[in-house]
């Protein structure tokens, strides 16, 4: 199976109008006027050709519960109506079609790759390669029963499984401790202990509420309770970040942890902002997350990425803040060690955003576009591991029309309108 | 002319699933089962239908600059690139294809009204009138020549030549004095002499160091400028009011004022974020506005709408402000007062939003799906005035192709890329 794209405007690594040759997953060559015959042809004249957006933090399945109680306090939100709702309706069947569908969604926006965190991961895992999605999954550990796991053992055995069923050229997996107030030190301990050659995946600092209760507990930040356990050793990623401190962020330095910036969700949620130009400037890697459909409540990238560059020029009184290109290499910053550049060797996990929207009239700065004026409307063709997934803004072999339904008649029980 | 929007469900006044039957430019009966014959019938089954929202603050021939320098201070990027061009470039041809360009694309994310400001204002009620879409047009006055007005006297002059041309049911003629720092105390109270009768449209507290400036100059803060000169007694919309003080707010208050919140813009060009949420608990009236889309970069008021909800959460830490449904009828308010409302007598400006999009599915609570999750691509169809503009996604009588074209064309002259 092979690829050529031709004559696209090619951001990155190597910017400028190039062909490129994809060959199995592989993006063989980048050049001009590429000869080989390729079993499909992509025109990309005056179309922008970048590499995916990895999608870092996200709960895939709860696309279920997109909407159902917006404008609360996280509390309210989460005691009365998402843990009730979890307990009633997360099983197999509502993980595999809901996480599906956001998966669809995320594709729409030109996101090839996604790291997960929910339950019965399994399910997110099959509907990713059904999809041919990039996934990163971990089940989520918490000291309660969850719906699939009695406890924290059953967790860590859980996520072992899940490696040695899925771990591929298009599936991680990762272990994905909750949160340092979900998970007391002993469990963080035991899941540091077992996490070595995994990536680590995990809430933390949230919420200042989040950091004072720690202080309480603990009498030590959530930082320090993450380090103490072992954690900061592994390769972890860590979701929100707002209430960060100097020190906090001083810890992530030393152990370079990779920060994943959540901002829709927590300005919806009234966490805030986190610090993030001033993470960057300590050389930490930053990745761009939606966090899941029910608290944000979609998942296109392009949104959240002009949204995570125009907050920080805000709160930093600087215009400077967190550039067109810096936002670009922020949204295509990869789990994946091989993706997210156009550069021959890597994954061919690639997007065409064609040019021909209002948004798009004129384009003096393609980054400055993707950042500050697209619509994922404008996504057309995406190619994740070299097979094309979506062709001209239609998915290729997916009934599209029968996740949305299988999703609604789902939603309907729950009291949904639409 | 009459048309029939079937089955839809309707937000606003009247909520629920109804038919709406528009005879000339009026919504003539909103019923249950409308059997009345129209010329037109628009099947919105599983659709919502919402009043057309107002873009109350833009300055649309700026197209021309989309992204033509981003990412700068904003003294630089208007000293040595929005100026510069503008002289260059700003003349009777360029005001009117790029105000176009900038009309479609308001109306492709459902904005029947605009509030615009710039110069040779005529060229874009000329466009207006050929696109079918509602605007406030209002010629710039600042204390220099501009490419079409050689002093104030001049500008106030042709702003009255611009009512007695162009005032009908679709164009209302503005006052707008830029700001308090391009115009002197008594230029301010010539148009405030000069302004009765007319609506007011100006740039109030965008920046910390506008209120700094004018305290230096004036020994009063710009509100009490624009007071002093009387201004503040005319029926008055003021942009960004990002630097707000309770002072300022009261005073807002006390001459029953009307705000437009700016939110990208304002983020974008570190401007910070206006106090809405507080000016809003004081029952002041505030509408939503883009700016123009060369400090946005893009009309989409979707996008807009749903920032303005979002970043007020986050800076009063309180998740419940400015709701989805606020939000909404902050979308929806109107400069022109029989708009924005489905109420029968009300004028015809009505969208219909199809909700067969992955961020639709599933829908709790429309307004929620309008300000958290919905795209523009969902805008269906967009009735302005009694007329359809926009039908599945489609204009109806304007060669969109054409018009982006023209823009191009003459972007390219200033080094535009695509």
């Amino acid at each position: 199976m092979s690829i050529l794209i031709k004559n696209g405007y090619c951001l990155g690594e190597q910017e400028g109008i190039y062909d490129i040759f994809i060959e199995k997953n592989k993006i063989k060559k980048i050049d001009t006027n590429i000869k080989e015959q390729a079993d499909d042809i992509i025109d990309a004249k005056e179309c922008l050709v970048i590499p995916t957006f990895c999608n870092a933090h996200t709960h895939s399945a709860m696309s279920l519960f997109r909407g159902l109680a917006d404008d609360l306090s996280l509390m309210d939100w989460l005691n009365n109506h998402i843990f009730p709702s979890e307990a009633k309706y997360v099983n197999k069947k509502m993980v595999y079609i809901c996480s599906k569908l956001s998966m669809l969604e995320m594709i729409r926006s030109a996101t090839g790759c996604f790291m997960d965190m929910y339950f019965f991961e399994e399910e997110v895992a099959k509907a990713a390669l059904e999809i041919g999605m990039k996934g990163v999954i971990g089940e989520g550990i918490i000291d309660f029963k969850t719906p699939d796991c009695a406890n924290v053992d059953e967790a860590i055995s859980k996520t072992f499984s899940l490696k040695r069923e899925f771990e591929s050229d298009t599936i991680k997996v990762a272990f994905s401790p909750h949160s340092t107030y979900t998970l007391t030190e002993d469990s963080l301990k035991k899941i540091a202990e077992a996490s070595e050659g995994f990536i680590v995946h995990t809430h933390v600092n949230e919420t200042k509420s989040e950091v004072e209760l720690c202080m309480e507990k603990h009498k030590k930040r959530p930082m320090e309770v993450l380090r103490d356990a072992g954690l900061l050793e592994r390769d972890i990623y860590l979701a929100h970040c707002v209430a960060s401190t100097d020190d906090d962020i001083n810890m992530m330095k030393q152990y370079k942890t990779n920060v994943i910036n959540v901002p829709q969700s927590n300005l919806k949620l009234a966490s805030g902002i986190a610090p993030i130009y001033k993470i960057m400037k300590n050389g930490i890697d930053v990745f761009i997350g939606t966090d899941g459909p029910a608290s944000n409540n979609n998942l296109d990238i392009l949104e959240e990425l002009r949204v995570s560059s125009l907050v920080q020029k805000a709160i930093n009184y600087d215009e400077t803040a967190v550039d067109a290109k810096t936002t670009f290499q922020i949204g295509t910053n990869s789990v994946f060690e091989t993706s997210g550049k156009l550069k021959e060797g890597f994954d061919a996990d690639i997007a065409v955003v064609k040019l021909d929207g209002f948004e798009a009239t004129p384009i003096f700065n393609p980054y400055s576009y993707l950042a500050y004026a697209a619509n994922s409307r404008d996504v057309s063709t995406v190619i994740i591991n070299g097979k094309i997934i979506l062709k001209n803004g239609e998915f290729l072999s997916i009934d599209e029309e029968k996740v949305k339904f299988d999703v609604k008649a789902m939603a309907k029980k729950l009291g949904a309108m639409f």
